[in-house]
């Protein structure tokens, strides 16, 4: 298995990219990888280059930069040098922690969609919180490909997600539910109530109805499917809110004076277990679901855990076949029929 | 002033509703309340007649009812007959714990919209939870009265967020920004990039740009305007988000033994703090903003307190006289024109 990786993208590249790497490559024998980024750079901070090869690049794709134009113009980019080798067969998938609207251009336009897909899905894995259900992630999609999203985009993203659960979290038969703004059948705008229906119709998903934005993290599903949008601004408000409390408590406790301290010590081993809880870092990075290769995003912010991790859930993605099993079931048009059939 | 009271609405109707009322009549002498209700239940429950006019009423419009088909069929309800007093000039206000819905159609269809206004807002009033920063609400809508909204829309509830922030937060030139899936100008669906130009235009607004969902609680804006389908989404996953995080806190200080438990002692302080700004009684009930009224509504589970702080409100807003301003504003066209011209 070889991985491609923009060695260039994120706030603290290529230091704890590298790092992240090598942690993977220590742990999988069976993994190689290609690095893309500036040899000057890269160079110095590999410290075994067993598996790793490094092929130089002399552009860089920043952060605020407009995507599409991006790709387009800077061929010699880390984030396109990457794609370009999973498009031609050198590597099976491709790691960035780089610029998100980047890589989705570059996911799109030199890896591709799988035949069928109209709109891949950027997916993420959140925390199940609830006391007593911990330890499961459940699958979240579209958390921000598209801003605008069309009836058919979301029933592909439910059958992405439920291929993506069954494989890479390993749970066989994926409770799928709709992000809406209410439980009952009835709620939403045009595109939800429609939506809702569609989902019912399909075969192949285990549906269970609509999800509020306020459960998300009650382990109620174990796929929620949303529009881009809806799904961007409720994971943006229940991560904001999360490091509010956490920052709140700190705050408490770096001013509550020695009584707090002590507190603090005392119920350490509750913060810790909560902030690993809640850490983003250990659920791995999002994929690009629905294009012909696993394409993994860490965050901008992504530390060497999440490199690994990312690494980790691109290694089961290419073991477990999944995009294959995608690119069967989409090849059926039968399989997907009664979502669309509106439009 | 006088305020029409539906005793019945609520999960623990009419028991804290009462309760609630006595307390602000007791806070007030110029208040007097006008109680629709069920008299058998709602009268043992009054300890002291003084200001209250208890009106009889045969009806209730449950929870889970349809909203537009209840206050038309059911005239004889608690919340028709409280809103049908606003409208014959009996009573200058309405409150409500009851079915969001139907109170929202009373207050349309009822009490009626101000000239000029094509959808009224549900407006929260939500924490600044920034340490350095807290003590201060914002305003935020619409967080819920409207699936769809359309470009004129979130432009009013521009103005009528100004309007409150101004009188009731009684913040003099009130920031106001637009909630968007990033902060740069561009961003957003069509919808969000026009409504951020029509913004920019208002010559009545100090408008600072687009702020995403995860900043909501930082203090960077005092109105916060959305359409109702991505405000609800995003603050329903805020507050779901900060109740975990307790729930998680709570659970993990239940089983972590005597040393967990004495650590909650010596932190109680701080969690108390961070309890208390995080609840949403302290802030008052959501105002339904373009109407000819104040209409208020509190949360299904409301107890006294917000109860008592929602009739605070309601005294404020008709003391600054908040809704006459914002009728004078309306009522010229020019105030608005910008906002609206591209439809």
């Amino acid at each position: 298995m070889k991985i491609a990786v923009d060695a260039m993208g994120g706030d603290r590249a290529p230091q704890v990219i590298i790092e992240g790497i090598e942690n993977a490559r220590d742990q999988f024998n069976d993994l190689e990888f290609l690095l893309y980024g500036d040899e000057q750079k890269v160079k110095p901070l590999i410290k075994n280059p067993e598996r790793l090869t490094l092929i130089n690049t002399t552009e860089e794709i920043a952060m605020g930069e407009e995507p599409v134009r991006a790709i387009r113009r800077k061929k010699d980019s880390s984030i396109v040098r990457a794609a370009n080798a999973v498009k031609h067969g050198e590597a099976d998938a491709f790691f960035s922690a780089g610029n998100t609207g980047a890589i989705l251009a570059a996911g799109i336009f030199i890896i591709g969609r799988i035949k069928g897909i109209d709109r891949p899905g950027l997916t993420s894995i959140l925390p199940v919180a609830q006391p007593g259900q911990q330890g499961q992630g459940f699958v979240y999609l579209d958390s921000g490909a598209n801003a605008e999203s069309k009836e058919k985009n979301l029933v592909e993203f439910a059958h992405l997600g439920r291929f993506y659960a069954q494989n890479v979290l390993n749970i066989q038969d994926p409770r799928v539910a709709l992000l809406n703004n209410g439980a009952e059948a009835d709620k939403g705008d045009q595109l939800h109530k429609a939506v809702h229906q569609d989902l019912a119709n399909q075969k192949a998903l285990n549906f269970i109805g609509n999800i509020e934005s306020g459960d998300l993290l009650h382990g109620a599903a174990d796929v929620v499917v949303s529009d881009g949008w809806t799904a961007n601004a409720a994971l943006k408000a229940t991560e904001g809110s999360v490091r509010m409390m956490m920052t709140l408590i700190k705050d408490g406790i770096l001013n509550g004076g020695l009584r707090a301290k002590l507190g603090y010590l005392l119920l350490r081993p509750v913060f810790h277990r909560i902030g690993h809880l809640m850490n983003p870092s250990q659920y791995g990075g999002a994929v690009l679901l629905g294009l012909k290769a696993p394409v993994v995003k860490a965050h901008g912010s992504a530390d060497v855990t999440a490199t690994t991790k990312a690494i980790q859930q691109i290694r089961t993605m290419i073991n477990t076949k999944v995009i294959d099993q995608t690119v069967e079931f989409f090849s059926n048009e039968e399989n997907v029929d009664n979502g669309t059939k509106n439009e």
